[in-house]
C-alpha cells in the first residue's frame, strides 16, 4: 500500500553470489536515503534472524563499507536453507514474524533469493496481507542458476558466467600444452538448468572452449559420452574438453555422479564418495582410452569469484535492490524485481515487477533449441544473449595486491 | 664467448604458468631487436621440436601479438616432459641437437622451465662446450613451485600464489555463510615444496584465511588432522578451512592421497580414483564429525589463472627473458638468469646469473622454521616474503569481456 513509513527489514537466503551483495549494496543505501524508511536492518542468516530477532542496524554502518559490498562475493548478512512450512498447516513461523515486524515496526520486507526464497517470500508477503499487518513484501532476485522465470536473466548468472567462461579459456590454453593425449573435464554448478555449463559456449565464441558441452536439460549417456570423447580425439590431435553440468542424468532421471558412485569410490572408512562427476567422468574416459584425463570442478569458486565479475552484473544487481525500495516506498508489494531486455541492437535493462506467486518455485531452463549437435553443443542464440550480461570489469578496490572486501561492524540491534 | 652472431632458439618445458609466456615474449623481443641475433626462433614443444626440427620463425610474428603474450597463459610453443640421457650413456639426441644448431646457425639457446629443464638445459649446455661448437646456453626459470636453487623466487610463482590468496579469501566468506557446519579442504600444487600452499597466508593476512594449513615439508598425520579439525570447530562455531598440498605425506613418505585412496575409491570400472586428497580429506572429515564438508581442487586454474596474475611477477617474468637474451649476446653462457632481492625496506628485484649446473636438479622448499603452530600454520615471515611479489594487477586486454589472449601465426621454418 501507499504511504505507509517505519523500518526496512533485508534478508538474504540460499546459495550466495560474487554478487549478491551488490542488491544489499542497492537495498541499504536507498533505504537509508529514503524518507519513508525510519531504519534500515539486515537479518542474520535470512529468515532465520528475523524470528531470532538477531538483525544488524545497518544506519550503524559506514557508507564506504557498504559501497565496498557491491564487490564483496557471498551473503554479508549470512544465509540459510530454511523452508516455511504452509501457514494453513503450521502458522507458528508466521505468527512470529508478524509479532517482530510488529515490534520494530518493519513495513518493508526484503527477501533477496532464488526460487525457494521467492516461495518463501511468497508465503509472507500473503500471510501479512491476510493478517491485515500493513507491510510491502519485494523479493529481489539471485541466482547464479539463472532459472528463475519471468526476468531475462538473473542477478549473478554472469558473473559466475563471465568466471567460467575465462576459465575455461585458460584451462583451454593449459590442457593442450603437451604433445600428448589428455582429456579434461569440467564440471559447473546447475542442478536441473544448464545455464552456467552453457556458458562454456562463450569460451568456444573466443575460439578457446570446450569440444563438448552436456546440459541437464538432456538425457546423458555415458556410453554416447565415451563414444563423443573419442570421435573428437580422432580428429583432434587427441585432445578433448568436456564440460558437464552437475546435475547431468541418464534417462531414467538418475544423476550420473550416482550412477557412476553406486558401485565405486568407497573411502577407508567405507563411506561412498560421490562428489565430482568431472572426476567420474575423467576416469571412465580414462579407463577407455589409457589417455591422461583430468576432471576438474569449478566448486565455490564460480559463484564466489567476485576478482572475475561481470561489470554489468555489477551494477544492474546493485540497481535492482535500489529498484525494490523505490516500489515498495511507492507502494508496491507481493512482487518480484525483474529484468527485461528492451528490443533493439544494443542492450539495454529495465526494470520490471512480477507477482511473486508467479516466480515462486517456477524454473526456467535453457531452451531446446539452442541446445544442438546431438546434445553436445549450445547454438549462438545463447552467445547472442549471454555476451552482452558480462560485459565490463569490476571496479575491485585492491590492498596489498588482494581484495578489499567490506568490513561491516554489523551492530545487533538490541532486542526489545 | 663474446661476439657471437647467429640465430636464437627459444623452447618452454614442464607445466606452464600464468607468466611463462612473459619470458618468451621478453626473449623475444629482445631478440629480435638484436644485432647480433640474425633470425628468432621458437621450438614447438620444447626440446623435441628441436630435435624434430620444427619450429616457429617469431619474426613473422605481429608485434602486438608478442606483447599480448605478456598476459596469455600456459606455453605458447607447446610444452613437453622429456628427460635427455646422459650424454655418457647414450649422445643420439645431442648429435642430433647439435646437427639441427649448426644448420640453422643457432648460436643462442634458451630453455625456460623448471629444474628437469635446467637440468636438460646444463646438459645440452655441457655437450655443446665439449664438442666445440660455439653456442651462449642460457636457462630461464619458470615454476610456480618456487622450487628452484639460487633464486630468490620463480617466475610464475607469485601469480599463483596470488590466484590462490584471492580464491581462498572469497572461498572463506562463501563456506562460512551458513549457520551450519562446514568444513572446507582445499588444495594447492606443489609435491615436494609448499611454497603455493603456504600462499594461504596471505589470505590470513588479509583476515579471510585459512584455519590449517599442511605443506608437504613436514609429515601429515590424518588423526591429528581430523582432531586438528574439530578443535578449531569447536571454538569457531563447527567451521574450518583447512588448506593442504597435494604432496602432502605421512611419516613412511607414503603420500596421502594414495594412503586414503588405497583402500577405497574404485569407479565402475573398478579403476581406483586416485585423484583429490581434498575429497579424501573432505570425506574424511565428514566421516568422522557428520559435518557438511567440501573439497576443493584449485587444479589447473592455480596456474593458468592469467586475469588474476601479479603484475610484478609479469613484468620480473618478461625482464628475466630480456636478460637472458641480453646475457648470452654478451657472451654468457652456461648460466641461468636469477633474481635477486635488494636488501631495504622498499621491494625490488634484479638480476644474476647462477652456474647452470648448481640450478639443475636442486630443489628448494620452504624453511621449517616459517612453519608453525605444530605443523599447521605459516609464519609471518612467509608473508613478508611473498606480499611484495604479488602486487600490482595483470593489465589484460579484454574483449567482449573475455580476456584477448596472443593469437600466434606460428609459421614453420621450412626445414632445410
Amino acid at each position: 500500500m501507499k504511504g505507509l513509513k517505519g523500518a526496512l527489514m533485508f534478508a538474504q537466503s540460499g546459495g550466495p553470489t560474487s554478487v549478491i551483495n551488490a542488491s544489499a549494496a542497492g537495498v541499504f543505501i536507498e533505504g537509508l536515503e529514503s524518507d519513508a524508511i525510519t531504519a534500515v536492518y539486515g537479518a542474520a542468516h535470512g529468515i532465520r534472524g528475523i524470528l531470532d530477532e538477531e538483525f544488524y542496524d545497518i544506519g550503524k554502518e559506514d557508507k564506504k563499507e557498504l559501497e565496498l559490498l557491491k564487490n564483496t562475493p557471498s551473503s554479508a548478512m549470512g544465509s540459510v536453507r530454511y523452508k516455511l512450512k504452509d501457514a494453513d498447516v503450521d502458522d507458528t513461523d508466521y505468527k512470529r514474524l508478524l509479532e517482530v515486524f510488529k515490534k520494530y515496526n518493519v513495513r518493508f520486507f526484503f527477501y533477496n533469493g532464488g526460487n525457494d526464497s521467492m516461495d518463501t517470500c511468497n508465503k509472507i508477503s500473503k500471510y501479512m496481507a491476510k493478517s491485515g499487518y500493513d507491510i510491502n513484501v519485494i523479493g529481489v532476485p539471485k541466482t547464479i542458476d539463472n532459472d528463475l522465470y519471468g526476468t531475462d536473466h538473473c542477478p549473478g548468472f554472469a558473473s559466475a558466467a563471465k568466471y567460467i567462461a575465462t576459465s575455461i579459456m585458460e584451462i583451454n590454453l593449459d590442457a593442450k600444452v603437451y604433445d600428448t593425449p589428455m582429456v579434461c573435464v569440467i564440471e559447473c554448478m546447475g542442478r536441473n538448468a544448464g545455464w552456467l555449463t552453457a556458458a562454456a559456449a562463450l569460451a568456444n565464441y573466443k575460439g578457446l572452449g570446450a569440444d563438448l558441452i552436456y546440459l541437464p536439460e538432456v538425457d546423458f549417456d555415458a556410453d554416447k559420452f565415451v563414444e563423443d570423447v573419442k570421435a573428437v580425439c580422432a580428429k583432434n590431435n587427441n585432445k578433448c574438453i568436456a564440460v558437464v553440468s552437475e546435475g547431468i542424468h541418464d534417462k531414467n532421471g538418475t544423476l550420473i555422479c550416482e550412477a557412476l558412485g553406486e558401485t565405486a569410490a568407497r573411502d577407508s572408512f567405507g563411506h561412498a564418495q560421490l562428489g565430482g562427476v568431472a572426476s567420474q567422468l575423467a576416469n571412465l574416459i580414462k579407463a577407455k582410452t589409457g589417455y591422461k584425463t583430468r576432471g576438474i570442478e569449478l566448486s565455490l569458486m564460480q559463484r564466489c569469484g567476485a576478482h572475475c565479475a561481470s561489470g554489468t552484473d555489477i551494477e544492474e544487481t546493485f540497481k535492482a535492490g535500489r529498484e525494490a525500495v523505490k516500489a515498495a516506498v511507492n507502494g508496491e508489494t507481493d512482487k518480484m524485481v525483474c529484468y527485461a531486455r528492451k528490443d533493439g541492437d544494443v542492450y539495454e535493462c529495465e526494470y520490471k515487477l512480477l507477482p511473486l506467486e508467479l516466480a515462486a518455485n517456477t524454473e526456467k531452463t535453457v531452451p531446446l533449441e539452442w541446445i544442438i549437435n546431438n546434445g553436445t553443443g549450445i547454438s549462438e542464440e545463447f552467445v547472442k544473449y549471454a555476451l552482452p550480461l558480462i560485459q565490463g570489469e569490476p571496479n575491485m578496490l585492491k590492498e596489498d595486491g588482494l581484495p578489499r572486501f567490506a568490513k561491516l561492524k554489523k551492530v545487533l540491534v538490541e532486542k526489545k
